[in-house]
C-alpha cells in the first residue's frame, strides 16, 4: 500500500482534483493543493480537503512525493512544459485525463531527461457537475479506474496507481494501452455524449417536457455537458471518435432503411441482437439488480 | 369518480392488462379477465387480480360495463372485428395502445353502428419486461397517462378515462389528439429505442462490458426490447418515425461534420444548446432532485 508519510500535491482542484484531495485526506495523507483562484484554495482549506495550498506555482511543488494533475489535458501539457524544473527528484506524476492520445506521449517526451516518472490514469467518475463544491468521494465507489502505462513506465508506478485507486475506493481497476483506452472511451463515453447532444439538438422539443418518460431522460441526461472540456476531449480523440460516430450513423441508417422497406424480419433480427448484446451489460446494472 | 359497482373486463392479461386488473381490484372494483392461456387466468385468479376469468370469448364479454384491451394494437383490431356483437349496450371500451394512427380510426369505424363507445388511451408505463408475472401498480405512480379522443368521442368518456387514470394513481394525466400523440411518442419513445438499438448494433462490444459507466448503461437499457411488439408499433407509426429518425441522423451528421472540420465554435454552440434544452427536463428528473 501507499506509505503513510507520502505527500501528495493536487494541481487543479475541480470536481475530480477536489475529490482526490478529500479522499486522500480521509485516509490520513498529507495533501497540498494548487489552484488558479484563491477562493478555491480557501474552500479546500476550510473544508479540510488540503493541508496547505496556494495559487502561485513555485518551490511549493517540490514538497510533493506524488503530483496528481486535475487539469484539462492541454492545460496540463502547458503546465508541465513551463514548470517541470520544480518537481522533486523521483516524484511520481499522474493525472485524470479522459483522452490519452496526443497527451501521454507529449508529457513523457517533455520529462524524459528528468529523474521523474509520469504515468497516466483515467478515473471514470464525475458527471454533469463541475467545481470543488461538488467534490465527493462517493462517486468513486461505483466507478472504473483505468491505468494506461506506456513502455516508458515502470511496474512500480503501475502498482502505485493501483494502490491509489484502491485507497480512493474505486469499484474496478484495470490496465489498458493508451490506444485501447481511447477506442473504448470513444464508443462507451464520447459517442454516447454525441448521441445525447444530437438528440436534444434534433429540433426544439420544449413542448414535450410534460410527456417525458424515464427512457428519454436516461438517454439525454448527459446532453448537459461542459462545452470547453468536451470540445477539447473530442478534438484530442478526433480520428477514433469520427470512426465510431460514422459506424453508428451506418447502423441507425441501416435500421431506418429496414423500417422504410417494412422489412419486419430484419427489424426483428436487429431488436434480438441488441437485446442479446445489452444483456451482457446487465450484471453491472444497478437498476436491474 | 367511477361508480363502485362498475364491472371491468380486461382483455389480455399481460404486463399492462395485469397491472390494470390488480390496480382496479385494489380499489374494490369487480374485474373479469380474458387471456389466451389458461395458466395466465390461473395466475390472475390465484393472485387476486380478477374475480372471474376464462380463455373463451363468449357472452362472458357482456357482463362488463367497461372493457380494457391490453392487447397488441393489431390484435385488438382483429378481436373487435370478430367479437363486437358480444359487447353489452352502452359499454365503454378503451385500450393501452402505444400508437394511435391506423388503430383508433379503424376500431371506431368498426363500431360506429353499435351503441358502444371506444376511447383510446396510452398509459406510458412498463419497460423491459413482459407478462403478468411482472404486473404491479407501482409503475403507474411515476408514469404519464394520455387520453387521445377523436371527434367521435363524448366528454363523458374523456372524463371517465381521467377518473380511471386517477384511480390507478398515474402521475400525470393529459389529453392529446391522435396525431400529436404519435408525433410525441415518435420522438420521445420510439426514436430513443431506435438509437439505443442501433448503438448496441454498431459493432460487437462484448469486450467493453467491464469498462461501462452509468451513461452508457442509461442510454442502452431500452435496447432490450420485445421484437414483436416494437416491430408492430414502429410500422404503425412508420411515416412519422422515419421523419424523426431522419431529422436525428441530420443532427448527428452535422455534429460529425463540425468535429471533422475541427469547428470548435460550432461544437461549443451545439453543446450549449443541448445543455439548455435538456435543463428544461430536469424538473421531472428523479436522479437530479
Amino acid at each position: 500500500m501507499i506509505k503513510k508519510d507520502t505527500k501528495f500535491l493536487i494541481v487543479g482542484l475541480g470536481l475530480l482534483g477536489g475529490s482526490y484531495a478529500l479522499g486522500l485526506k480521509k485516509e490520513g495523507y498529507t495533501v497540498y493543493g494548487i489552484a488558479r483562484r484563491q477562493e478555491t484554495i480557501d474552500y479546500a482549506l476550510n473544508h479540510g480537503f488540503i493541508d496547505e495550498g496556494q495559487t502561485e506555482v513555485d518551490e511549493f511543488v517540490s514538497k510533493a512525493d506524488v503530483v496528481v494533475f486535475g487539469l484539462y489535458p492541454t492545460t496540463m501539457v502547458d503546465w508541465v512544459k513551463k514548470y517541470k524544473h520544480l518537481f522533486k527528484e523521483n516524484v511520481l506524476i499522474t493525472d485524470v485525463s479522459g483522452v490519452k492520445t496526443n497527451i501521454v506521449d507529449v508529457v513523457q517526451e517533455e520529462l524524459k531527461d528528468l529523474p521523474v516518472e509520469f504515468i497516466s490514469c483515467h478515473p471514470m467518475a464525475g458527471r454533469e457537475t463541475n467545481g470543488i463544491e461538488y467534490a465527493n468521494t462517493d462517486m468513486f465507489m461505483k466507478a472504473n479506474f483505468i491505468i494506461t502505462p506506456t513502455k516508458r513506465n515502470t511496474i512500480e508506478a503501475v502498482e502505485f496507481c493501483h494502490d491509489l485507486a484502491y485507497t480512493l475506493h474505486f469499484n474496478h481497476i484495470s490496465v489498458l494501452s493508451c490506444e485501447r483506452h481511447d477506442r473504448m472511451i470513444a464508443f462507451l463515453s464520447q459517442l454516447t455524449h454525441v448521441i445525447a447532444v444530437s438528440l436534444m439538438n434534433t429540433h426544439d422539443n420544449s413542448q414535450l417536457v410534460e410527456y417525458t418518460g424515464d427512457s428519454f431522460r436516461d438517454l439525454t441526461r448527459i446532453a448537459q455537458i461542459n462545452e470547453n472540456m468536451w470540445t477539447e476531449l473530442f478534438l484530442l480523440n478526433k480520428e477514433i471518435l469520427l470512426d465510431e460516430t460514422n459506424q453508428f450513423i451506418d447502423s441507425i441508417s441501416h435500421f431506418r432503411d429496414a423500417l422504410q422497406n417494412e422489412d419486419k424480419d430484419e427489424m426483428k433480427r436487429l431488436f434480438i441482437q441488441s437485446t442479446q448484446r445489452r444483456k451482457l451489460f446487465n450484471k453491472n446494472d444497478g437498476k436491474n439488480k
